[in-house]
């Protein structure tokens, strides 16, 4: 097959991760250095960036700024959350997507985000092949909420993984000084997938992490947890709570949007943030102090504790989707498989996804992974998950704070 | 004049940090190793532990287990919030300590704790000697808040401020990766004085921080913070906000308590967090997306990002503790005093204060350091706060995660 010469756009959408520059690096590095790609042209935020004619010449970047890209967080070339509509329905996107593609004889697409840009690469790629215009498009996964179907795992999910750990390690600590008891729940981010509120076990494991472990693939009863957390104060004088953001009672209602019967002493139902509303009922239940505690957003921007695994991971996962396109592959994503080599050492293999099986579809905890009782979390979670979070990274410093990347985003000469 | 034979005592007090336990280590390992001192006891749960007799041998604890207390946040001993009586008015828990003193022969007290820890040193010191009891007292200073009367800075501060400044820098890269805009409110510890939320002031000097930063020190005004957010928004886009929990009304009225006119459409004013609370009001005033995030408790155990300049000195603490007690000092809080070398590089060195003078004092973040607008930071703050930042500590870790110390805690033999 005769090579594909061309110029490729990269771009990044959806929620971001510590690690989901290295996955751009890894395309940008690559596809620089390939014969095959004439021009790596960088979307400013997403797609947007493509219906704007908003790119970036990453070619003119420093490449030692580049490099830092490793150990940057957060969409350096920002991010977008926009659902493509279905070509048949609405055709105007795809139709300036094809313009720009022409204008700038774009041959290769590369997508690095969730589930939802899965769907974006997706129904681009078939456009493309509908009007006969040759363009090889992948998609570079990503997502701290380790959801994506057909693939191992995901990159940006072992850096938010060893980020719970670690913070769950210490808040155990602190909320254990003193003598008078405390109920500490801590709120962790996962909307529909229990890997992320998972990852507290791992602290357990440590001997510092929470007593009780509350996924979203459990349905949740308000009864139970209230006995399960009295019954650990009772017997600890202290109890610590992991709660995915996600639990839902059995009729699909999410707990964190529910009143209580409770009210604050100004006759107010009680609402708020989940780590809330469980702490006042649980006060209520038991008379302890409590704690609530949300990590919020610092868990999938907190590079300081990224794994050097995933950043491995994720600059591959960029590297890979560059070297099978110019090979010849589209319409795919990259994915993770793990092995195990002659001495039990972790290895992880690329695969290739059907960009259309993974669409749209969400890969959760397996139930025989969380405990009978529903509130704990089995040892074979913590097999999958330990591989995951190794590895310390060399992170560029300058007066002992993060050196980020600087990239002069130069738009591209039109 | 001779030397004073007999055992110590250690305890720790108040909140705790992610370097008291470098302070511990400082007074155990000097203590250990000093002829003078028979015998080293360590206090569960601080003062409590000494009239509950609750007293570990540290001499039995592994040295290599002893040494990762320089890594370990929050208090390893345990900790108590126990405000002693005048003696005057009530004796009975003065009694109970030379009791205990006289029964181990206890002729070393050191107190590891924060203002309220030196006003009961002060007080037990002013008892035993008024009961003739020979007994050298000492505090070792330790609070993230800064706020301690007569030093230069406290340890736990410089770990703390990094900690701030570090995850103020990822959430302003996570807040600015849409094109959508959004309004960013931080809370940060800190009641009555704004040390902690001035460190934010760091990120913004590095080019990712918050625009506007409100301490406790100058009195709030709702409209007036209304107008700077608007006004930040309307130029950029987005504004990141960094709010001390201890922002105040004119009268003197906390503003996290404060009721709202605004509703949350079930007609309930908007009580919870203050970081919600502002976020709220600043969605009704601009109709930007808002992001409120709580740093919690993770300011003060966050290890992970301590500071290798505030471990040294929170053990410099502790040893210089030890050996003036040892050398006849009483009485005294050990302090830090800074200077510049012909180099022009930082150096602490340790000044001893008066206990009564620190007792109960609260040393706040000077007006001048504090724009005239009042929503931002001089830059003497950061000429001030860089080098107590610098140095990135060589975590223990086992399999990625931290290896905490692991002490015996064995009972003194009675």
């Amino acid at each position: 097959m005769e090579a594909l010469k061309g110029a490729c756009i990269i771009g990044q959408s959806g929620g971001p991760t510590s690690v989901i520059n290295a996955s751009a690096y890894g395309v940008i590095n690559t596809a620089l250095n390939n014969p095959n790609i004439t021009r790596v042209l960088g979307a400013e935020h997403g797609i947007k960036g493509i219906l704007n004619d908003r790119l970036f010449d990453m070619g003119k970047e420093d490449p030692d700024e580049l490099k830092r890209l490793l150990y940057t967080p957060s969409s350096a070339l920002g991010s977008c959350r926009y659902k493509m509509k279905d070509p048949d329905k609405d055709d105007t996107d795809y139709k300036r997507i094809l313009e720009i593609f022409k204008k700038y004889d774009v041959r290769y697409f590369f997508y690095n985000g969730g589930n939802d840009s899965m769907d974006t690469c997706n129904k681009i790629s078939k456009y493309m092949q509908k009007m006969n215009y040759e363009c090889r498009v992948m998609g570079v996964p990503k997502t701290i909420d380790n959801d994506l179907f057909g693939t191992d795992h995901c990159p940006g999910y072992g850096s938010a993984a060893k980020y719970i750990a670690t913070s769950c390690m210490e808040v155990f600590n602190d909320c254990h000084v003193y003598d008078t008891g405390e109920i500490c729940i801590i709120e962790i981010m996962g909307r529909h997938a229990g890997w992320l509120t998972a990852a507290s076990a791992i602290a357990t494991s440590m001997g510092c992490g929470p007593d009780l472990i509350y996924l979203p693939e459990i349905p949740f009863d308000m009864d139970t947890f209230l006995d399960d957390v009295e019954a650990i104060y009772k017997q600890k004088g202290y109890c610590m709570v992991a709660v995915s953001e996600g639990v839902h009672y059995a009729d699909g209602s999410f707990v964190s949007n529910a009143k209580t019967s409770a009210t604050d002493g100004f006759g107010h139902a009680q609402l708020g943030g989940l780590a809330s509303l469980l702490a006042f009922v649980a006060a209520d239940r038991t008379h302890a102090k409590v704690r609530p505690i949300e990590l919020s957003l610092l868990q999938r921007c907190g590079a300081h504790l990224a794994s050097q695994t995933d950043i491995n991971e994720a600059y591959m996962a960029g590297e890979a989707a560059v070297n099978c396109a110019v090979g010849g592959i589209t319409d795919k994503m990259i994915g993770f498989e793990r092995q195990y080599d002659a001495d039990g050492n972790y290895v992880c293999n690329v695969k290739l996804l059907d960009l259309a099986d993974v669409a749209n579809e969400e890969k959760k905890v397996p139930l025989e992974w969380i405990t009978k009782e529903g509130n704990g979390i089995e040892k074979e979670f913590l097999d999958y998950v330990m591989p995951l979070i190794q590895g310390e990274p060399d992170i560029p410093k300058y007066k002992s704070l993060p050196r980020y990347a600087r990239l002069q985003k130069i738009l591209i000469d039109k």
